[in-house]
């Protein structure tokens, strides 16, 4: 499989999980989060399954395409280990979806990010709310849910929080 | 239609029409030309479904994963606008595949760059050479070759040199 084979698939499975998690959360109110902007592409995408969803944006640095960069006031920026903890007294218990495409090219960075997410998003989550991303991230409790047709296993993280919890 | 489902479509095209023109030239010999490394996944798919053929990238500054950079002999550093008339006594005719992915985000960088390439490229083409790319770059008598199914008309440009010519 060729690099170009490998970012279609990993695009692919990014929409079906999205397009997925919109279907799911359509009866389940409260604000998205997205941690990474990035070039603004699955922004854009959530934002087009989702009308007139609240869409938060935590992000470093600002590098998106013009078209894909939210309002200021849905826009937290800084380092989202310090940025995301600050938040939760704001969204605690209330979000319906957090998607997370935060994977930087070196392992290391990558898993000291996923365990300082974990810690907090959990808290985050509306009873019944999704989780969606590229990166080891859990949180306590998680459901794993099946990954949509033609996602192969591990390429994405898809987690509810029970009801319950 | 979001800029997600855009870049798949792009990527998906990307690879059609290579994999179609890998075929298309298997009985014709010569290199390939790769205009453009970017970050080296279609010179990846190129060197995947064309193994044992001569693959020469002309990039201005390398920044493509290290995994997908062409050995020194086959890597043409520079401006294209120089390095492609100068590499014409080299390769004139000779020239099997001319895959170009010179876009950029500005659109008279992209104008003024495949009038330059245009101006050139026709010449190192072998009868029954192919060029594909995603800009509006041309050549003298050339044929357009069908697009592969699901590509949609403009998105890439796919052109063969007469046997004649």
């Amino acid at each position: 499989m060729s690099r170009l084979d490998s970012a279609i698939k990993r695009l692919q499975a990014q929409r079906s999980c999205i397009d997925d998690v919109a279907r799911r959360i359509a009866g389940l109110p409260g604000p998205v989060l997205e941690l990474g902007l990035g070039n603004g592409r699955t922004y854009d995408h959530l934002r087009e399954r989702l009308p007139g969803r609240e869409i938060y944006v935590f992000e470093r640095r600002v590098a998106a395409h013009p078209d894909c960069i939210p309002p200021d006031d849905k826009l937290i920026l800084g380092d989202v280990q310090e940025t995301l903890p600050a938040a939760l007294t704001r969204f605690r218990g209330q979000v319906a979806l957090v998607h997370a495409d935060v994977g930087t090219g070196d392992v290391e960075t990558n898993r000291v990010l996923a365990a300082a997410i974990s810690a907090v998003i959990g808290d985050f989550l509306a009873p019944g709310g999704y989780l969606v991303c590229d990166q080891q991230i859990t949180f306590p409790g998680a459901e794993a849910v099946p990954l949509p047709d033609g996602v192969a296993p591990g390429r994405y993280i898809y987690l509810r929080k029970p009801e319950s919890a």
